[in-house]
């Protein structure tokens, strides 16, 4: 489907556009199936809050309104909603007044292998690790060298994701998804406060744990809670949940609560 | 003048670019006079170096030649180059073999005022912290969030450049510029191997400084070796050198070392 810039089609953006100068901008991957777009309360719930901290001014009820549009216009899919301070000025100043830049652009659903949620996937172990910057935390921003890098440290089909650590070692998240660790029927996910992506299946999931009354520990997560942990999942709002067989010389198998909430994040990615 | 996208003028990108999408490349500021710009070697091998560590692919051949007939052209103003990794398939792996696309924008030289130059600025004592990357660290890259939000902290005219610190306090560069200290004769400037730009002119000062006999340390600076400079000035590739007056609580004089470089940057950008 052709792609939307502020409710109009069209395909390109002027090269002035600060997104590509600094990166300066948000985005979102929401899945759509039967015309819905999934989760959409909780993207824009991050979107509004990245918009916040980044100081950006977005209309959210227009932003909404086209979301839901180009979903029903696209069916199944995948969006990718990208929000950035428009056109730039020269330097890095900008005039807080000037409403964000909305991109709409989208894909097919990835074609992931039947056996990534099966019988799980395995972690590649990424030596590029996360900066820590808590200005910038927990947002999806445009700002994605870390990422870029962090994928391009392997080619092999052998690894569906990378695990990626902060730079005192502790255990964060994947390169496109959220890690959690199941350690004696509790579940463990890395505090985002200094770096990371907090993820819109992770708070989904988070809150379903709470109804469901499995106890969630969100903190600093060692290498050695990794190995030690009886379950490992990594989630995102496009896949759901897939199982973590291994990482490096780490093993594990798909358990009870890994499959619990598989089927709770696929029932959130259907409604 | 208009923007050249691959050598030729186009004012537009595919929204699909990486450059957008997450950063993924690379920027240069050169100043260009009566036709040249001025520094084009040391931007270069800054951009060819920042490829190498990026895994960008481009023909440096080509982008000489298409910088130095983009700058006749203009004759006189600041030309912004920019390398992106192309457009993008879906998510962060991107195949090796693509070249890097290239554009060229062009603005006037900026008009800043005579005294910065002359009696010197006052820099505005950012809060916004750099993050420690070493993997990206040195490179002029497009991901610049930490520049926008601290740029944005100030709104007076009174500033005209920000001092960015690491997460540990160290004292790392401007917003937009390096910073240098003068202590006893000596130069210091910080090292810049887990964050901050190494700017054309700091490289191009450092090696002048070698040729006067000057002594440079690069090192780790702190607030204190901040609060004991006889004289700190700040420095990039377009206004060249400005002495700082001020920051916060401290205050210095324009010394007789920034004097001296400043006639060498000045000749650096005139030749």
């Amino acid at each position: 489907m052709h792609t939307w810039v502020d409710g109009h089609r069209a395909s390109v953006l002027n090269v002035q556009n600060r997104g590509l100068a600094y990166g300066d901008g948000l985005f979102e991957t929401i899945a759509v199936r039967g015309g819905r777009p999934s989760l959409l309360d909780g993207h824009l719930a991050r979107l509004a809050h990245g918009c916040e901290r980044l100081l950006l001014e977005v209309d959210s009820a227009l932003l909404r309104d086209e979301v839901e549009r180009y979903a029903t216009e696209l069916g199944e899919g995948v969006v990718k909603l990208i929000l950035t301070r428009g056109d730039s000025q020269r330097g890095y100043a900008f005039s807080p007044a000037s409403p964000a830049r909305r991109i709409l652009q989208s894909g097919p659903l990835p074609a992931y292998p039947a056996g990534n949620a099966e019988q799980g996937i395995r972690l590649f172990s990424c030596q590029t690790r996360l900066s820590e910057q808590p200005r910038l935390a927990g947002l999806k921003h445009l700002n994605r060298l870390e990422q870029v890098l962090a994928r391009a440290e392997w080619h092999d089909v052998e690894h569906a994701e990378g695990l990626m650590r902060d730079m005192h070692g502790r255990v964060i998240e994947g390169v496109y998804s959220n890690l959690f660790l199941v350690c004696s029927g509790q579940l463990s996910t890395a505090d985002l406060s200094r770096c990371g992506v907090a993820g819109v299946m992770r708070a989904a999931l988070i809150e379903q744990a709470d109804r469901l009354h499995i106890p969630v520990h969100i903190g600093d997560l060692s290498h050695d809670d990794l190995a030690k942990a009886d379950e490992v999942f990594v989630c995102n709002s496009v896949y759901g949940i897939w199982p973590v067989r291994g990482c490096g010389e780490l093993n594990w198998s798909p358990g009870p609560l890994t499959r619990t909430l598989q089927a709770v994040a696929r029932a959130l990615l259907d409604t």
